[in-house]
Formats: structure tokens, sequence, C-alpha cells
């Protein structure tokens, strides 16, 4: 038995916890099945923003074959005090949007800085169509 | 530009992260869609093996409809340090297998324990069938 005890949060808690931006992982599925990769992220007009390189590997599977259509995806952000064994965790689910020429002018004020280097021009959109989110406390 | 240069793990530096145990992401495809949670895992038997809730969710949605078959799966551990930004994650992708009572004991020496209340009785493994891992690290 164990004494912790898991809630879920409300949407709109779950909306600030994911506005603060940082670090998130996206998840999506690639020509290998299921994959998952972290990226930094910013939250900007309702939605998650993030760059990547244009052909990478992670533009080519968030295509869908159509010109403007989006790709289902999820992201995921969490705090997890290992130590203390508690921790929470925030999950969007819905399209991801790449970013065309005419909206770059918006999407570039979200301020979202690539680490790697290399030119990462291509700006994602990920607006939620489903927000759920839980925590481990202790009892 | 950016000061930032990535660079690919190999699969035994993936696994010597891996094997340490701790946190990771399960991610796979849920009937909302891609789904990411975090588990707390060990590495038993060259598998991660993590623990839920008999008919929760996440049992659920892993089940393929036909007894011991499996379900395709990533799971994804990282380590960033937002400040410095650097940091690595690793991906492995491969079926997950729900633990039968015949395998129960093998899966118990895992010692895996979970943080939340209530049975969680059901073992998960999930043997990477691909592993790959990356780095970003300043120049």
């Amino acid at each position: 038995m164990s004494d912790r005890t898991i809630t879920e949060l409300d949407e709109a808690e779950c909306l600030r916890r994911i506005a603060r931006g940082g670090i998130g992982r996206i998840a999506y599925h690639s020509r290998y099945g299921p994959e998952v990769l972290p990226v930094n992220y910013q939250w900007h007009n309702g939605a998650v923003v993030f760059r990547t390189a244009a052909h990478s590997a992670l533009d080519e599977d968030l295509q869908t074959g159509i010109t403007g259509g989006d790709y289902q995806v999820a992201f995921e952000i969490d705090h997890i005090d290992e130590a203390g064994r508690q921790g929470w965790s925030v999950l969007i689910q819905g399209p991801a949007h790449h970013v065309s020429e005419a909206e770059r002018e918006s999407a570039l004020e979200a301020g979202v800085e690539p680490w790697a280097s290399g030119e990462r021009e291509l700006f994602v959109r990920i607006v939620p169509s489903r927000v759920t989110g839980r925590e481990i406390t202790p009892v």
C-alpha cells in the first residue's frame, strides 16, 4: 500500500502550468511507431510553439501529405520530485500545425529560441483540443 | 545562430543511461490519439518494467484484443539542464507486454514500486526493438 493520492488537475490549472513555457515532450506517430522528443517551447496565443529544422525527421513525420493539413500529436510537461515520490504532469492533445510564411510574424513573437545549432526555421504550433493533468501528492 | 551541438548517443550508451531506472515517459496511441505519461520504472532483464492498475485507462489502451498480444509503444528518458541549455534524451521503441501470472515472479524481482495508492498489480515490460539517443552540449 502507498501513502500517495492522485488528483486530477482541471483545465484552467493545466493551462496555467503549461503557460510558463520551458521544456515539454512532443509525442507523435513516426515512421518507427510512437516517438517522444523533448523540445523547448513557449506558450503563445493559446498554443504551444516550438522550432525545428525544416526537412528534419520531426518535420517530415509531422506531414500529412496535405498542404496545410495538421497532424495529431500529444505534448506533455511534468515536474517530478523523485526523492519525495511526488509530482504532476499535464498533457495536451491536438493538431500540430506547421506555421506558414504568412503566419511567421505572430510565431516569432513567441520568442522561442532553439538550443541546437543549425537553421531551425520551422515553427510548429500545437493548439490543444484536449487538456488533462494529474498530480501525485502525499496523503 | 546557436553555440550548441547535437551528438547521437550509441546504443550501448543509451542502455547504460536507461539501466539506472527512475522516471521515464511512456507514449502510445490511446483512444484520444497520441498519449504520454510519466511512470517510475526499473530496468530488469533487458527490459523496462513498470506497474499500473489492471483495468486502468493505460492498461486498456495497451490491449491489442489478442491474448498475449503486444502493443507498440515508446519510452523516453531525459536529463535537461534548462539554465545551461543542454541535455540528453534516450528513446526506446518496442512492444509493451502485459506480464502474465506465470511471469510475475521475475517481474517482482525488478523491485519497481508504484507511487500512487491503490492496487497497481499489473506489470508492463517494454523490450526495446529500437534504441536511439541524442545529447545537446555546448560547442
